[in-house]
């Protein structure tokens, strides 16, 4: 069952430029940083009340990342729910008839279990589920 | 000062698909709904852990949502962060040389004050400052 929203992915060209530029708009002091090497991302995340903001930049030009930006520009790319019981919730919605993209979960960042939902069934949303591990 | 993400904002067409949609996506009960007629938009929101997700459709074809959705499509449309001083805050990062939208607050659905930053400013992503009046 989803609980809350566990983080709002961004994507932007340029991490440190990107962590600076938010520090400046939000305020935060503690900063996380990881690299993904599987979606070939690096990540920058910062606590806002329960809710992670990921600055997301691409380390290869062949990452979702890099694509998503020169398609779009940088802004938004995800909204992430956290549950507890992924895999229930992913075939709960598709039984709903909301396509997949990731019909089992993958891992991803801060040791999580992560699936996404296909925009085309979320309004244009590009939707995360994840549970940590 | 920011306290925590108030609301994701998400631009759709059609607000009745919009609510069953997100109702299968992330379960919710209650939803609010209202017609903020200065911005020519209607919306339902839904709390999900202490954020709400605000789904918004255009009353208007000249509302800057139907705009966002004639060029982007349907999707995620602004993050707004709750904050007790909205306008010192304003203040603060345009002395840091983040552009505004507002250089003061407006009146906003739920009876808030709200303030937008330029995407220009703030790698892509259009941000809100909201305080409850």
């Amino acid at each position: 069952m989803i609980s809350h929203v566990n983080h709002i992915g961004i994507a932007v060209k340029d991490l440190e430029q990107a962590i600076e530029n938010f520090r400046k708009i939000v305020g935060f002091t503690d900063v996380h940083t990881e690299i993904v090497s599987e979606q070939k991302v690096k990540i920058a995340s910062f606590k806002i009340g329960e809710v992670l903001i990921e600055l997301t930049a691409p380390t290869d030009e062949s990452s979702t990342i890099s694509k998503f930006i020169e398609k779009r520009g940088e802004g938004i790319h995800h909204i992430a729910f956290e549950t507890d019981s992924i895999q229930n919730d992913l075939d709960s919605v598709k039984n709903l008839g909301i396509n997949l993209i990731n019909e089992y979960p993958v891992f991803g960042a801060h040791e999580m279990l992560v699936a996404f939902l296909h925009p085309k069934s979320t309004n244009g949303v590009l939707v995360e589920f994840c549970q940590p591990k």
